[in-house]
């Protein structure tokens, strides 16, 4: 079977956007055969330049990208530009589909938000890993890209590596009343640390950022804000309009080990918890104290579980929330889910 | 918003057509409101006649339908109808989509097969809760459907008020080596019933026909078919073109209680588990001993449990699998979906 082509723009080529290059370079041929799409990247994006090639980069041409240096990308020879902004490497090339990768910006989405804008505006499918720009503006996004009639997909932002959100959006005929998990792998990393080794909250903090798990700063994990930009997501993919900044945190610095023993003494765990309410209309990330025999008490490390409650069922899903390779896989099916959605396929 | 009307001819009147003309009832407002979509029963078969009504039945028909005796549509009056083929239902109306509830046959999948090519050949749209023709002729169908531009939707086959399809479908950038589950509610609660109260297979068969949760004929449960259809159709979604006659199946019905407490003296539970392994391309239903501290083995009673193994991750997912509200509501997200998907929503 052969269905057609996709040209991707990858914008943000950082860990995330070197995974999935590779990825692509190696399951090309893969993809080609099982779902008759040729996937070919025509352009690279990073923070100060990019690499254009409108037929598409060879495998081993992607391969040798992904081991230069960062932000490189303007000096690779011979498809290396400096460009001032999208605008620029959309007037060179015209992608199919716009896979959004730049670091996630909690004060104005930018430049993600920006980036994917153009995009729609454009008519280009978009795929994103980036929470902010949806944390922030969920609905102004989804309504122009309804208005284009063009799909965005952001599959990645929550759980990456475990596809909650098509579980989600399965959902559609229910009642549902909460959405509570634990959304954030590298809190829950140190959460469990601390649990098991009964050490300092900076302790497991320096294991999680020796291990690459916590980044340099880990204020945006530890302050809930990512836990917050998820449920937010989740949210709004079930139709209820609530925007970051209305989310309540309570950040996880001031843990002490007592406050673990005196969990551990009480047959409970202490976890960071993201929880939606949607009589209440509400959302809320904080500590809690979860009974042993709690399935969110078990998950441990940079493994994620989420709660559904509908008006008939709970519904659990365990999985990895975190990872590069995860994040990869996970916006490769966005990729090809919108290859095989418009031809018909599903 | 108001985005149209979806016109519905719902096959199959039992207990699970009976819950979701109700709920439609019911929803219908709440429909209108929050997607915009109209949904009107315009027809509902039974073994023996049917119920037409061009327009669309009011809610307070409806209501007045789900109250009759069995297989007694064509004697309602104004609009029962007596008629000898689906045929003659598509004469009189033409639904947009056909929801197909009757019973599984799996000796040939009829008359759920003939009505959803019938359907497929006159471009309707289908949703279907009757496993058969899916676990017999799953590539043949969706060949049709692809064919001729239409969307077949069929998550109630498959854990039943758990929308796990969505998430499979959320699969396709990974490699997917097994997946592997407790499919059969009524198995799953015999079993429970076994282990915590020391009972016979004949008292906790009797115990869950008292309940209503194990048919008068409970072969098509006891003998594995049931998990087997459940575990083809997660395989052919996910691209494994396997057959339910190739799935080999082991029989619950001579288990006695000393297997139960050999399993106990182990720290075991003895579970049905449905597995398909996508290197070997086989799948298999069989009675497992599963450790404690397993996730599926805390899995009882009606709940259904799932694990899919990538090459990168483990997913669990646990929610309830059966009953016929449940099944009802998982039905009307399909018929939704479609809806929004024809319009260019998800």
């Amino acid at each position: 079977m052969t269905l057609g082509y996709e040209e991707l723009l990858i914008v943000g080529f950082g860990n995330v956007g070197r995974s999935l290059a590779k990825l692509i370079a190696f399951k090309q041929e893969y993809i080609r055969e099982k779902y008759g799409i040729d996937l070919r990247i025509i352009g690279l994006v990073d923070s100060k330049g990019a690499v254009v090639k409108p037929g598409g980069l060879t495998a081993s041409e992607i391969l040798k990208l992904v081991e230069t240096p960062r932000s490189s990308l303007r000096l690779q020879k011979p498809y290396g530009k400096t460009y001032s902004s999208i605008v620029d490497v959309y007037d060179e090339v015209e992608p199919t589909i716009h896979v959004e990768l730049t670091p996630p910006n909690y004060d104005d989405g930018e430049p993600g938000l920006s980036h994917i804008i153009h995009a729609i505006k454009n008519h280009v499918d978009v795929v994103l890993a980036n929470k902010a720009p949806l944390a922030l503006y969920y609905d102004k996004i989804m309504s122009m890209a309804i208005a284009s009639n063009v799909r965005v997909k952001y599959k990645a932002t929550v759980m990456a590596g475990t596809p909650l959100l098509n579980l989600v959006l399965g959902l559609k005929g229910y009642e549902v009343e909460y959405v509570k998990g634990i959304l954030n792998g590298t809190v829950n990393y140190i959460l469990t640390e601390m649990h098991e080794n009964l050490v300092t909250l900076e302790e497991a903090l320096q294991k999680a950022q020796a291990l690459g798990i916590a980044e340099p700063n880990p204020a945006i994990d530890l302050e809930g804000i990512d836990a917050a930009a998820k449920i937010v997501i989740i949210a709004n993919t079930l139709g209820l309009n609530i925007k970051l900044q209305n989310v309540v945190r309570q950040s996880i610095y001031n843990i002490s080990l007592q406050d673990i023993r005196s969990a551990i003494r009480k047959n409970r765990v202490l976890k960071q918890v993201a929880q939606v309410d949607f009589n209440k209309r509400e959302a809320y990330v904080k500590l809690e104290e979860i009974p042993l025999e709690n399935p969110l008490a078990k998950v441990n490390g940079t493994y994620n579980a989420v709660e559904i409650g509908t008006s008939i069922n709970k519904i659990v899903v365990v999985g990895k929330g975190a990872g590069r390779i995860e994040t990869a896989y996970t916006i490769l099916d966005d990729i090809i889910s919108i290859a095989l959605e418009k031809r018909g396929y599903r």
